[in-house]
C-alpha cells in the first residue's frame, strides 16, 4: 500500500511534527478547516472535539490541518495560535504547506473540495472517507466505531 | 437465555401485534417513552427517528412503547395516535400494560427509572443498554454500530 | 368601537373565566394553539413564555387559547390540564368554543388560518397583530413594546 | 450635555471614517468585539447582525467596534477583514485605538467588562445601555424600540 501524502508546513499543540504514521494502528480522523470558515468554526471543528471526547484514545485519533487558499495574509501561524486557544481546541493541528497552485499542497493531493472535510483513516493507512460540509453526529459515530471495529492486521 | 419480558395492551403503526422474537437476528432500538412529557417529544422520539433514518433496516428495527405511569386520563390511545400522526412518527408503537402497581408491567419489569428511555436489545436477544434521559447522538450511532458489528449466532 | 368576538367554553391556569375586558388597558398576547400541533410545542408556546417572562405584567397579559379543529378526540380537557401542567405553561388558557363548522368559534371569528397564531390586542381592545407560524423574538419584542408605548386613552 | 469618548484608528465597510455625531438623531447599536472571541461569533456578531435587518435604518444604525485587548498579533487588520468578508458582517466597523494600557482607548473610556459588549446610544447620543455577554433577542429588540419611540428632540 502506497502512503497518503502529508506535507506539513508547522504543528501547533504538540511539542513535535507528525507522520501519519504515528497514528497506524488506530483510525486517524483528520479535520481540515480554515479558521476564517464559517461553516468550520459553527460546525465541524465542534464535531471534531466531540469525536475526541467520544472516543478512546487508543481507538481514535483526532487532529486538525489548517488548509488555507484564501486569505493568507489573515491566516498567520500567529492568528491560528490565539485562535486555538480561544476556542479551547487542544488535539494536534498541522499547518498544510502552500504549493505552487492555489490550493495548499496535502488538500490538493488528498482531491478535497473545500472546507470544512472530515477526513478518515483507517488502522492500516487507507483513507476511507472524505465528508465535505456537514455529516451528521449518528451517522458519523457509526462510521468510525465500524473502523474501530475492523483488524489492524491490514 | 430467557426472554425479556413484553407486555403489550395495543399497537399501533403496524397491522399486527409484534413480540421481541419478531426482531431477532436485527439490534433492537426500544423508545419508552409518553406523549406528555417533554423530554420525549424534545428529545427521545426526535432521536428514535434519526435511528431510523440513519441505519439500514436490514441491521437495526426501531419502535416505541408508550409506557404511560401518570395523566392517564390525558393519555387515551386515541390522544396516542393523533400525536404519532401529527409528529410524524411511523415506527411501531406498542401500549405498555397497565400492571396493578403505579408503572406499566414492562417499564417495571425492565427496571427503567422513567421516561425517556432507549433500551438496545441486540441480534440474540439480551438487553445491552437502557439509556434514561439524554444520550449524545454521536455515542449512540457508535454503540448501535458496534452492536450490528456482533454476529448474531449468538 | 365593536368589541372582538371572543367564545371560550372553559378555562385553565385561573379560578374564573376571562373576557377580553379584562385585559382593557394592557397590551394582550394571545397565543392560539392545539397541544398536538408541533409547531406550537416547539416554537409558539415557548416564545409566549418568553413574552410573559420579558415584559411587566401591567404592561403585557399572556394567555392561551386552545383552539382545536383536527383529532378532536385526542385534545380532552383532561389531555390539556396535563399538558399544561408537563410543560410547565403557567398562563391561563381558553378552550375555544365549538360551533357548527370545522373552526372553533373564536378562532373563525378572528379569521386565523391555523396554529400556531399569536394575536396582539391593544390597550384599547383593538386586534394589531395575527402573526400565523414563526414570528422572530426580536420583532416580536420590539412590536410589543411599540403597542406598550401607545396611549390607553384610545 | 458632553460627548462620548470614541477613538479609533481604522474603519472597514465604510468608505469614510464615521463619528457617533453622525448618527445624532437614530439610535444606535454598538457591537463591541473581538474576532477571536467566541462569545462574539456565536451570540454577539449574530445578533448585531438580526438588529440591522428587524430595525429600519432611517431608526436604527448598527456599527462594530473591534475592541482588541489579547493576541493582538493574531488581530491584524488583514484578519479582521477578512473575517467581515468570510462571515458577511456589512455594517461598518471601527477599529479601537490602543492606548497606553491593556484596554483600547475607547473600551477603557466607556467602562466596559470584556467582549461581546452591545452598547445603545440614544437619538440625542446618550449611552443608555452596555450589556455584557448574552441578551436575549426579545428584550433586546423592546428596548431598542422603547429608545426608537422616543424624541430627538432631546
Amino acid at each position: 500500500m502506497d502512503d497518503i501524502p502529508f506535507h506539513t508546513a508547522h504543528w501547533l499543540n504538540t511539542d513535535h511534527p507528525l507522520t501519519l504514521a504515528d497514528f497506524r494502528g488506530r483510525v486517524l480522523a483528520v479535520e481540515v478547516f480554515q479558521m476564517l470558515c464559517p461553516g468550520c468554526v459553527l460546525n465541524g471543528l465542534p464535531q471534531a472535539q466531540r469525536l475526541a471526547q467520544t472516543f478512546q484514545e487508543r481507538d481514535l485519533a483526532v487532529i486538525g490541518l489548517h488548509s488555507v487558499f484564501e486569505h493568507h495574509a489573515g491566516n498567520s501561524r500567529e492568528s491560528l495560535a490565539a485562535f486555538l486557544h480561544e476556542w479551547r481546541i487542544r488535539f494536534p493541528v498541522a499547518i498544510d504547506m502552500q504549493g505552487e497552485g492555489l490550493l495548499p499542497q496535502t488538500m490538493a493531493a488528498w482531491g478535497l473540495q473545500g472546507t470544512p472535510s472530515l477526513v478518515l483513516i483507517d488502522r492500516v493507512g487507507r483513507m476511507r472517507a472524505r465528508h465535505f460540509g456537514q455529516v451528521a453526529d449518528m451517522a458519523l459515530g457509526a462510521q468510525v466505531m465500524e473502523l474501530i471495529g475492523e483488524s489492524s492486521a491490514g
